[in-house]
């Protein structure tokens, strides 16, 4: 059996997602779709609209066959940590291709990404800290190079993607086969014609979405996010949580080094009755992306240190699959080398899954719906099995 | 000028808070009425009624001439600690004789405490870690020797003060004052006939209280208290702390040991929606008082630390005074050794001040009024004077 590999959010998984999965499976002539999707928070340090169980879901009615959790200490990061975290988990499930969406499909990002590399690597000026504005050096080197810089978020991705590729050594083994993106642009916030809008319009539209997404997502998106992102409400806990920690322990926190720990005590307890919009547009500032600060104070909010940071490993976490994507990982079970979650025992919650879990639990600690207070997300669960139905 | 010494909490300060203070300044022809009172939390672990401030304003205005703080590593303790960093700071006033309430005024407290402390040093099973269980042993041996135990709670401050006198080795020079409490008990709920009641049925009335209390504590006390004590609101606060926060770092905290960090984390990992009345009735045992608990709650609240506590010093923090505790406390300058805070730099913030800055952010960022949310209980603050009207 031959698998192609994807890489995503699906925050919530609409149209463009299935058209995504069908095109990926048709262009590689694929058995299964395997995809590692990020768990309970995305890449910008927010909580994801609905938990990973719901999210796997909708990808399996959708036509994924496999779904895989990105753990938190790599879905929550810059790209380059992002990328190398997923193409981690598809190489070790015996993944060699992977399909992307991008707003220029026509470029070769693979090849781009080892010119870029080659002249990077041979640079004087080759940082250190290189980690923090990988991104950005690339991006400078292939201005210089090719001539132009890629600015849209997917080609972004893509490019990140060859980059992780080659920073693990798979660069010949890996296939990257972009796919052009359909109509909606990644941040449009408004609903178009047709049938595939952006996960961000869909998130923030009041009017009927189905059009876009399953009858199933349809109507939970129509009861609202399960979890409110970055507004006060989630800031009061940010205020608590910095307000009573001593600033040598807010310096332990991952990522907020160079005097953030005390810039950040210091706004608030100046102003404890400030609010999240005032707050945002003072704390932040050119040097961090908003996305960056949105990680950091998501950190903060977990009690996430640097040191718990480097010490996190990649794992297998299965959320769902069908029978398919079932018989596949009985194919792959012999060449798989990283650990398999596949029921959390009592360990794994203070090891490998320590992040998760706890991130998990104060996903499910801040949902607004009752019912979704008590569906524990890591505790005794096990990964769904999405029947198909004879079509 | 000679100073009578009061230990107090104030909350809030009512008629038989005044009429104490008279008493005390009669029974010893004492010139100035000198009082240490618990700052924004009080002995049981919780938020006081109103702030600091508030209580010293209400008991300058009810005959007190001299208001100081009580650090919080001090009134956040069991009674023994209480009583010694009391005793510490108004021995370091130039006081030398205290006047309190006792159910058994009759009683002789230094007298017994010295009989009790005798034997319980003579005792072969003198325990290492006898802070824990203080009073209760002095009680033990003080039952076997005069035949009954303290059971009041007055009576158990004031034999709780003669042993701190005992154990700082003031015995000999400080002299304590029982005087019969009247009427209201302490913990009495409900309001009495006449003009004094207890400070918790004031906590609790729903109906006019201005019998008992100063006008402005009446009109205060109808405005509901400054910040919520121990309810689901507070509990919330400390769920998200407990879920976010390793059990390795939960056993730092103070008092949160012998595997109660453990249990309080499973407790509410494995019911994240338990509301504080079930909480308490499962994480209650006999082994600890409910005081205890909520201090200990309180503790973790603030991630007070083991560390912290024990480095927590005793020092002078001036909050209210008139005309004639301003002249008593520079007559007595020349003789204080502790450190004086009566405007706090910023340095005092994170070394001196730390806790009580820390405990004070808590209280002011859980004011329910906006007013007392943007009223800072330690930066820039200084002692509030009282100028006494001509009577």
């Amino acid at each position: 059996m031959k698998a192609v590999g994807l890489i995503t959010e699906y925050n919530p998984f609409h149209n463009g997602h299935a058209y995504h999965a069908q095109q990926a499976r048709q262009v590689t002539n694929a058995d299964v779709v395997v995809t590692v999707m990020s768990g309970n928070y995305v890449q910008r340090g927010e909580p994801a609209i609905f938990n990973k169980w719901r999210r796997t879901e909708l990808a399996l009615a959708g036509g994924v066959d496999l779904v895989y959790e990105l753990p938190f200490a790599f879905a929550v990061q810059p790209a380059h940590i992002f990328a190398e975290g997923a193409l981690t988990i598809l190489y070790d499930l015996g993944v060699r291709e992977i399909v992307f969406g991008a707003e220029h499909a026509e470029l070769d990002f693979m090849a781009l990404a080892k010119v870029a590399h080659k002249q990077l690597v041979d640079h004087a000026d080759f940082k250190q800290d290189y980690r923090q504005t990988y991104a950005t050096q690339f991006n400078d080197v292939l201005e210089t190079i090719i001539g132009f810089r890629l600015e849209n978020p997917n080609d972004l991705l893509g490019f990140a993607y060859a980059n992780a590729a080659i920073a693990l050594g798979w660069a010949d083994e890996m296939v990257l086969t972009p796919i052009q993106r359909v109509k909606a642009g990644y941040h449009d916030a408004s609903l178009p014609g047709g049938h595939i809008a952006s996960a961000t319009a869909l998130r923030s539209a009041s009017e009927d979405v189905s059009a876009y997404v399953s009858p199933q997502a349809a109507d939970w998106l129509s009861e609202g996010p399960e979890t409110y992102a970055w507004s006060d409400k989630w800031f009061d806990l940010l205020k608590y949580k910095v307000l009573t920690t001593p600033v040598e322990q807010l310096e332990l926190i991952y990522q907020l080094n160079d005097g953030l720990a005390y810039r950040l005590k210091r706004l608030i307890e100046t102003n404890p009755m400030v609010t999240w919009d005032d707050f945002q547009a003072t704390f932040k500032s050119k040097r961090y992306t908003q996305a960056r600060l949105q990680r950091t104070l998501l950190y903060t909010l977990l009690q996430i240190t640097t040191e718990e940071m480097k010490q996190a490993r990649p794992y297998l976490r299965l959320l769902g699959s069908n029978g398919k994507g079932r018989q596949y990982v009985k194919q792959q079970r012999e060449s798989i080398t990283l650990p398999t979650l596949n029921r959390v025992g009592k360990d794994d919650l203070t090891d490998l899954l320590q992040l998760d879990f706890r991130a998990g639990q104060l996903y499910q600690y801040c949902a607004q719906q009752i019912a979704y207070q008590s569906f524990s997300q890591d505790v005794r669960r096990q990964p769904i099995f999405y029947e198909e139905t004879e079509s």
